[in-house]
């Protein structure tokens, strides 16, 4: 059954391809993606599968159902793109002003359309139910996954997989890791409010600057102090505002930041370990503040026995030249909250490709992947479910 | 004589009131002090003083000629307004938006022009010759006093006198200072020129946020440590400009402040200390830096004769109920320019009304003064022309 | 032959447990074992064992050679003590002021010895040899094991084992780890030469003690900002003396501190990363500096192989209630070097006794270990040996 | 009259420095100097003078009546040395290990000596009494004036005179100053109780060291920032203990620092602000501290007819070439007592040799004085007396 579905997918390299060019050409920005969710509803519909539109959002729901009983298996493919001007010269380049697929969102949900045309083929022999998760809005906290779990995207689902492509990661390579695989991604926002005055009488005001510079140094000690060195983490403040005159000495200061990490004991202590540092530093000089932290998306948990099922049949994947353990990543990913309903596993695809003089980072307006990635894609996704509902797990 | 004039100027206060208000309600900013030039130009020819206009500028000099031989006393006037939006409830409030006489210098320029009216009266009796130098931009560096010095207004001068009407001083007080009385006001722009990139990843960047940090920290120690602590000298950071979304780490970060001193060699060292801390703190990122020290007035030195003859004189004027001797400011002014090539001295006079609530400081959109002020600003001067000119000096 | 080597050990257990009790009352300081060298070669000579003492120091080599020709395992075991002052009330407590077996080489070595005699009965069914290392010196750098090393004591072996009693976990539990399981301890001595001074005049000094203060806040950034915040590091100033007059400006301060880490390019990097800063931070001041950085051991690498050998086996051990991966601990062992020649795997061996109110860290003057882990280790090392000789792996 | 007492003096100047160099000799450290205050006793009455010891400690009280009826004049000197070992090679040099007159009191001890038998010789004009004040312990706090005034050694006097001689003053020039002379020399301790630990453990930690840097920081912002920048003061933090093994986690850290500064209310704001920033640092880690501040004496604030008054007859003294005011110097002076229960002024005398190659400070081992300075300081304090006294004032 296996060689059917490479067989079948093989056959429709050059549509998923075109699909992700399409798309490719006609981004949308997070909680905007009307045409793309039409797009995919239809392409379901003409499989003939049932299709449920608006869900959480813009979220698109399609069911295969196997013509054998058995489990429910869920594939997840995210399809919003990012607020970017593309400055790469594809003939299909997007045609949106700012708007750009530079997270390879385009070809997460073409490789899962030309999978779900491939399993349809299959139907007969599938043994339980594929719901294809087209999740809206992966990209914009509070982000897609979170509404279209409460609208029940997971209601019956057994296991969920997905795929990442990964423009530093060459073709051919699969990548997978139990546990924590990606980082939450939190925010944290501080006002200073010291008191202004003219910069030639220092003893009339509280310095913001001064406070917000013994702040950021402060704020260094969280992970090189507070924190237990085993557990990663990262504290960066990444905005400084405190622009005046040249003499007049600052009433405020706002530093924004991001806060990411695996464990929910370690968000929890940073989080007020950073308020612990603002009040202190700012009883230093008698100024008032005002702190708020914003929670990102979940860290992305995998859990371990669907992760290793999957590193171990993806080595059987033509295609595959290689699947390997991988570091944690510190950026976020809201498949998150789907782990933290059902077991399941995301892993990344190699999508680099290595003729390439130079490769640019994911949300960079150079960004693109080697298309070749995209079979690959589909057939560990495909073998995956089918593994999954045949019973070889 | 001084009976006299004082006769006149208590004539000429209704008139010294009026003009201030005009000028209060018509106020023009720094270098574009156009219709105020004509309006005092026009004064004084109605008076018959000989006038040149457009001298270094918008600047105005007006000469009378006593009837007797005898040296030359400068009197100096301010006529600029500032950028602000005036927030009194005044009748004679500014009548345009966003520029306001917010310092005093309309007052100055009213009672100087009532001085010279009433000098002009005096004509016979004078000893010598009287110029009245009105100057625009002060408020602005590089100021119009160095302008007008280059243009000639100082030739034949050999002694100068102003005042500076003072809204936290009581009216009825004159204030002096024989050496610095005010500071040089200079300005630093320092850019860190660090590493942007992800807030995740701190490891490839070079945080301009942090060494901005450290930078803020390390400044301080100029004043606490590196000068002696007789030497008086204030170094604010005022700006700190790092605005970013808050997840990207700070590629640059401008620092903008100023330095205040008293001294050259203090000057001199400050420029250098500050490049020295940047120097260091940038080296410990491997960030590189521009430093720019941009010099504003030079400070404003009293000379201690003319000083001590003022502040002697000063305790007999009528409505004068107290001199006494002053702190110096950590403010700027560029009647430090004439002092550099003629003897002289600014004293202060007491414009605060002790009936108000409340006084504004110089620079407030509340800021107003007591029309007192006026009459015995007026008055002191004038003694002090009379006397040099007629001998009693 | 395991059931016959389990029975062997449980018959023994008294006299292992009394040898550690011999050992505890009699410590020696590391590089002066000299008594406990002599006891640990007599045993062996009485079982007829080959013993070389001596051995890079005072170390201790003994072989037993199987009936059975095969492979060569290493045990390795350590006996110093600490200079700590004991404070237990143990009927065997410390004999010799100030010295104190506090981190449990009394039981690894009671534990060797005990299976030593056990192996030598299984003589005839051994498969190959066994090579009791009998290591000094573990707890002060250099430490014994790279003299012993070059001193030849891993000629012929294959693979060598040890375990680590630890007090803070539960007797019964084995834990182990592949790849980094200890760090690299390393140490950096700083000194800040600047220029000392009267405390009223600080502008003719270079505040040594202001200086030191940025230092220590600069230096939190190298495990904050410069470090990929996936690997795994510590720097810590442990000590900062600039013990003066309250009135005198320091001259000089010395910063003393610690690094740990578990691979070679980020301890590399840190080295370098120290200096950079320092440099900076004294051309702030114009001050000078030196800077020492002194390795410690290396991180200790468990190979994977032998690791999940162990682990696999340890689970069947009579008396291990559970096997399970550990975190890698921040403190170095000089284990690190014999892993570097030679396969092998450290493990974590349970020794707190869950009826104890409190159990005391190592290198605690109340440090104490339950006795029963001793015949745990053994059976487990045994296993090991047995296992490895007669082919099961 | 003058010209008689210069006479006597100038007859004297030989058994000035005899006394000077026999009391340089024989050193007595603060609160020790039971032979220095007989010697100095004998001497008066030899002269036939009132004598009273023991005068709050060691002091020594000698009364002078004028044969006319006139006010009372006290004059000021102190008699203790310094714990130092003298490094200099005069033929005089101390004869006691460990203890040396390094901050001119000898000088001022001969200077009146000498002058009160030239004032006793003139005895028959002197309108008035005058007071001879021998003074203890000025090195050490609490000094000897506090206790010295309580036992009464100001009653009935009118006015009080003193001089210091100055190494870094040329000879021939005499220094006054209206108002702070001399600041207030305060103590500060502040110890930090973090949590110790292991180096590799900061989490479990609160690291006074790292507490400890960002005290020394936050400090330097009192000055920088704190303070009106007019108001002239120093913090300085001269020791900092926390001496550990290298990799210990300090649990405690102690600074111990000095305040300086000329006003009373700037005093007590600086005592404050100290606790603010210390309070608000240890916050930021979660740590205790104690904080002790430690007032020395006041600052001596000189009042000004008197100043005046001894600045202008010194115009006139033999042998001074000339007046000059001086800026406040830093360090303190217990002669600040005195001056808060009657009008008075301290003045210096220029003590530098000018063709020695090079000078050495105040309490340094190779201070030394130029003997001539001590027949001008007995002029000038001569002068102030038989003017004072007679009327001139």
């Amino acid at each position: 059954m296996l060689e059917k579905l490479y067989e079948l997918l093989d056959e429709f390299n050059d549509e998923i391809i075109s699909i992700r060019r399409h798309l490719h050409q006609n981004p949308e920005l997070s909680f905007e993606e009307v045409e793309t969710a039409k797009y995919i509803a239809n392409y379901h519909r003409e499989l003939g599968h049932d299709v449920k539109t608006g869900v959480g959002g813009n979220g698109v729901l399609a069911f295969l159902k196997g013509d054998k009983p058995g489990p429910t298996v869920a594939l997840r493919a995210d399809f919003d793109a990012l607020p970017l001007q593309e400055e790469t010269n594809v003939p299909f380049k997007s045609s949106v002003d700012g708007v750009m697929h530079a997270c390879g969102h385009d070809g997460h949900t073409a490789t899962l359309l030309g999978l779900a045309k491939a399993l349809n083929r299959l139907k007969d022999d599938l043994a339980g139910t594929v719901v294809f998760v087209h999740q809206h809005a992966e990209e914009l906290p509070p982000g897609g996954a979170k509404a279209m779990i409460e609208d029940g995207c997971l209601e019956g689902v057994d296991v969920i997989f997905a795929t990442h492509l990964q423009a530093n990661v060459p073709v051919g390579k699969i990548q997978y890791r139990s546990g924590a695989i990606q980082a939450a991604p939190d925010r944290f926002d501080i006002k200073i409010q010291g008191k202004g005055g003219h910069g030639a009488q220092p003893h009339e005001t509280r310095d913001s600057i001064v406070i917000g510079g013994q702040l950021i140094g402060n704020l260094q000690q969280i992970v090189s102090r507070r924190l237990n060195p085993l557990d990663l983490a990262v504290v960066s403040v990444c905005s400084f505002e405190a622009k005046n005159p040249y003499n007049i000495i600052a009433d405020t200061a706002k530093l924004t930041g991001t806060v990411r990490t695996f464990k929910e004991n370690v968000r929890q202590a940073i989080e007020k370990e950073i308020e612990q540092v603002v009040k202190g530093t700012c009883l230093v000089s008698g100024a008032d503040y005002s702190y708020e932290y914003t929670r990102g998306y979940p860290p992305t948990v995998n859990h371990q026995e669907e992760t290793e099922f999957v590193a171990e049949l993806a080595k059987s994947v033509p295609g595959v030249a290689s699947v390997e353990e991988c570091e944690p990543i510190m950026g976020g990913e809201d498949f998150a909250y789907y782990l933290q309903h059902v077991k399941g596993t995301i892993f990344y695809t190699g999508a680099e490709n290595p003729n390439w003089e130079q490769s640019y980072p994911h949300h960079h307006p150079k960004f693109d992947i080697d298309e070749k990635a995209l079979l690959i894609a589909a057939k560990v996704l495909g073998t995956a479910t089918i593994n999954y509902l045949n019973g070889t797990k």
